[in-house]
């Protein structure tokens, strides 16, 4: 067990994935976890570091999209109207929002000394989803140290399954968390990269699909009405403007159908999209300024490979996740064990 | 040939049906449609009547919402900021959304004098997609004529497949053209009808899925880009409010994407939803007004019944459509040849 | 009479103004009108050609903006998805709204052999206004000729007030119509242009201001309520992105709410935006392109040009029209009277 | 000094004022300050509490708009959705917005114990600008003990200006801060007030008029470039509906553009609004309920009360503070001084 999806023999689409079909396959981005787990308590921190320079002094564009807006993410609406991520993009539990959003700002005014005293301020973007089920949510046990350290711990490699953000959460009503996955496509004959990473806790049992076949039918028992909720980050390293990596965005909703879900009224399902090839100087001295984008034409390339990765990345953060037994005895079944007779 | 695709034993969702299983199952919508085929002329116009009154004297709340919008659809300006319908909805061909608007502007002014002279004007809504590939859309063959026919023709039962606006379409890379279905809820004791209508222009061959199976890779050899479109309209008589449509709305991308659409660049996906529990008068004397809506934590099921009801009505405007050769020779096959052998 | 708000010595704002103070003072943007006006026939054409090149083929980027949406203006879900324009843009009485889309197709059908054959469609872009009170709107008197005729007599040089579009329309209970002004700003030691023209016809005679200066208060009587419409044009050659022209667009507001409006209930204000400095090839060969933004640290700039550009428009709508009077005996003054006595 | 604008014999607009010309003048709104001033510390909480029950299970019908995004206020995506307020509205500086969240989330937790056990988890609005010129910003002053204090102390009277969340703002290159106003209106013989609050901290000196008077011109020295924001919040007693709200709230920019803004790029400027009208329960056992809105064609009379009460909230929010020496000796002058002397 805790093996990803295509180890038990599930391809999902056609497209080439990254050499780790992991996120961090976008050349500069990292993932980090804190993972909180000690009976009623199973909770976490994840951070997504963009790149790797000064994220604050060189903005990447970026876009929010909200899928069904049942949820407390925080940092959209700059996002909008300027279009670039200036902070790591952290998830946490619903009700660690405003601790974690107050612990990404102090990180920021550490490593940037102009902050609120020359220059203007700064835009964490934090993300959530509801672990009550598993998790004790009310004690809200995350701490600015436990921010801190996940982004610090930021790699390459990272885990997936129950860590992080992803330890409490359910999805379809077996054990979620945290996915991952990437796709590879070819513009002007060079290779570029686009990432996927979800923090999974939306779906009803029996809705749950795998690669067309309808497994949560013949499953599952625990048919809870769908509260939950899905964060969505998409990276890449293609040229887009806003405009497009928005349109990028929105085909996150294509693999999460794929998976089963009808996107239900109690799931916040946000998308937080950018891209690492245009950066924006905070200090720029130039009035007019040059970026790249793609030819709209080639954009279904970059559909076919979001809709792929999403999917893929839900199915991973089912695979990787074991048996968990959380607050008040409550229990959400590892996927694998699933698979693993399949 | 011409069943439903229910007749070949595929049965989409859960949820019953209506008696007609068709839009027209919610009380006071008909339909009626004008087919132009002849050689290279294979086009044609679509009526959706919202109910049985004076449309623009009793408006309907209603929404539309954008999918994708790489479509030309006139008339959802003022829907969005009025959150009313107060024409028939008419579909029809890319390059003739002028002139049908223009004629459904003469119908409205016919019936209600008052317009333009003691009241204001008159919101036209049409929707569109690109036939050109089986029609020779330059000719824009269709008239002011078609355009009352269509409407005055308009009944509770019509013909799905090639027919009305859906004459010259393409879907998946077989015939596409008219698909409907409808689903049952019930809400404090009492039936409710969701109705959809689709015109099916979108897809590539190869992803076509039906109830989970990838029949598109098995079966199919065009596979051009995606240039398509698709038109979705959503009636129903369950009480909602404008927001509460715009949410309804939104899961119709779920029923495209379980027939395995990724939402194509070039393809314009428009669905207009509208609720006849609602009547808004033109004319209306008191200040404040009551209206009814629904619980929002009911609404998943309207939810599902949206998802499923477009994906099956997607899936019959395959399974009615019969081959056609249409301009220069080009040719789709009817799917019902595919499900006949399956 | 005829003459410019300047010519009253009243000077709109502070930035400098671009040669002729029209919106045509952006290189390649030109301007046409044909005029109907008959008795009770009050009506007509504007057409803004956006550069000199074939408009489908080298496409500009550009946005639509809804101030209200109590309008009918057709074209502006495409520009939103693509954040292109692809023809000219016309403007119309509401009611030949349907009509004169039509006719703009045609007549790109004509310069572009390819559409609808070999290639995709057209998105039409035609705005309105009703001009009811002054013209037998019902009887719909625009033809496809005057269509044709306005876009081949567009010049840089073009009339304000009762010409065109603007033939019908009222503005604060006077006669309104067209109007334009333009400012110049400085980037990278480079002059550029923003340019803006107005279709006016909303208002309330007592909530006039002119300049600061509360004149309908003083000198006006009819105060029906404001069921107009504004159109708004701004064309710039400062390179935007399509994000950076939404945020320059929604600053049209500003200069509308200093003439005094409050955006009424039934007045249709829609704004369109486009750079000449982004132009995107219909057929592109490469997969990655480059375009040119401002840096947004810079973009006040441009914000208060369209902010003074705006209000200095409708002003000279005003300014330029005579009085008028129209269907069955309706008049509206020209504000120019007003100005001659102050 | 200290006085309010009506004071100077500054009247705006024509509607009658509610009995305090406070945004409490809607029956159950309260608001509390708790300011903190001492030295280099200028900063607060303010709280607006919108009803006088258990705002968690019993929701307003409410919604947000944004004028411009440049601002980190939390809570809109979820509002935005559901349409639903679910706990006060608070406003602080933009580097405690993290911790202020935290702390309305702490506070909602205490109020309600089914919270995050038996029922989902909770959405906190907290909305922001940036004290930095007058306040050490970076020490992050604001505590949750303060937080709590200013929801205790709520009050239908409340001071203006320099106090709460205003204590350290800048308005047109003077001291702003907190200003408040309401207009009545009436609908079926029946009065109802519309309330509004303004966190003022935008604008460039030479840009600010004064019921039309170009007062920044003439006696203004300070002109820096606009880096501020505003918050406004708008109170009503009219039934609305989510929709009706969203459009009453978009004329909250005409009060603001006719004190001379034109929206700047670095101003984050977001109107939260509700109704105290349409109450939804958090535990509803009908699937149908009934809801009270408008009649669209009276919700002009709303719009003059909004655009007339947000202009005189944004003078009384400089009218009533004084002169404050903050962080490194930056000096605000009040603008009552130049009132005075006029």
């Amino acid at each position: 067990m805790k093996n990803r999806i295509r180890d038990y023999g599930i391809n999902i689409g056609k497209l080439k994935t990254g050499i780790n079909n992991l996120i961090t396959d976008v050349p500069g981005v990292k993932v980090g976890h804190v993972t909180l787990r000690k009976g009623n308590i199973n909770t976490g921190v994840t951070a997504i570091i963009p790149h790797e320079g000064n994220i604050f002094k060189e903005k990447l564009v970026a876009c929010s999209h909200v899928i069904n807006g049942f949820g407390k993410t925080v940092g959209t609406v700059q996002i909008e109207e300027l279009g670039t991520l200036e902070t790591p993009i952290l998830l946490t539990n619903t009700l660690n929002v405003g601790l974690v959003s107050d612990a990404l700002i102090e990180y920021m005014l550490k490593e940037n000394e102009d902050i609120g005293v020359t220059t203007g301020t700064i835009n964490p973007v934090v993300c959530e989803c509801n672990d009550g089920y598993l998790n004790c949510i009310r004690e809200r046990n995350v701490s600015r140290g436990h921010v801190f350290e996940s982004i610090e711990s930021a790699d390459v490699i990272f885990k997936e399954g129950a860590v992080g953000a992803g330890t409490g959460m359910t999805c379809y009503g077996f054990k979620g968390g945290i996915g991952s996955a990437s796709r590879i496509i070819e513009l002007d004959s060079k290779e570029y990269t686009i990432g996927v990473l979800t923090l999974t806790n939306f779906g009803r049992g029996e809705d749950l699909v795998v690669d067309g076949e309808k497994i949560g039918e013949k499953v599952f028992c625990c048919n809870e009405e769908d509260k939950g909720s899905c964060i969505i980050i998409v990276a890449t390293d293609i040229p887009l403007s806003y405009r497009q990596i928005k349109r990028v965005c929105k085909r996150a909703s294509v693999g999460m159908a794929r998976t089963g879900s009808f996107i239900g009224n109690g799931s916040g399902e946000i998308v937080i999209g950018f891209t690492t090839a245009n950066k924006i100087n905070h200090y720029e001295d130039k009035d007019i300024i040059s970026i790249k984008i793609i030819n709209e034409d080639k954009i279904n390339l970059i559909f076919r490979g979001v809709a792929e990765a999403v999917e893929e990345a839900v199915l991973n953060s089912l695979a990787c996740s074991e048996t968990l037994k959380g607050r008040d005895g409550h229990v959400r079944q590892g996927f694998g064990e699933i698979l693993e007779k399949l």
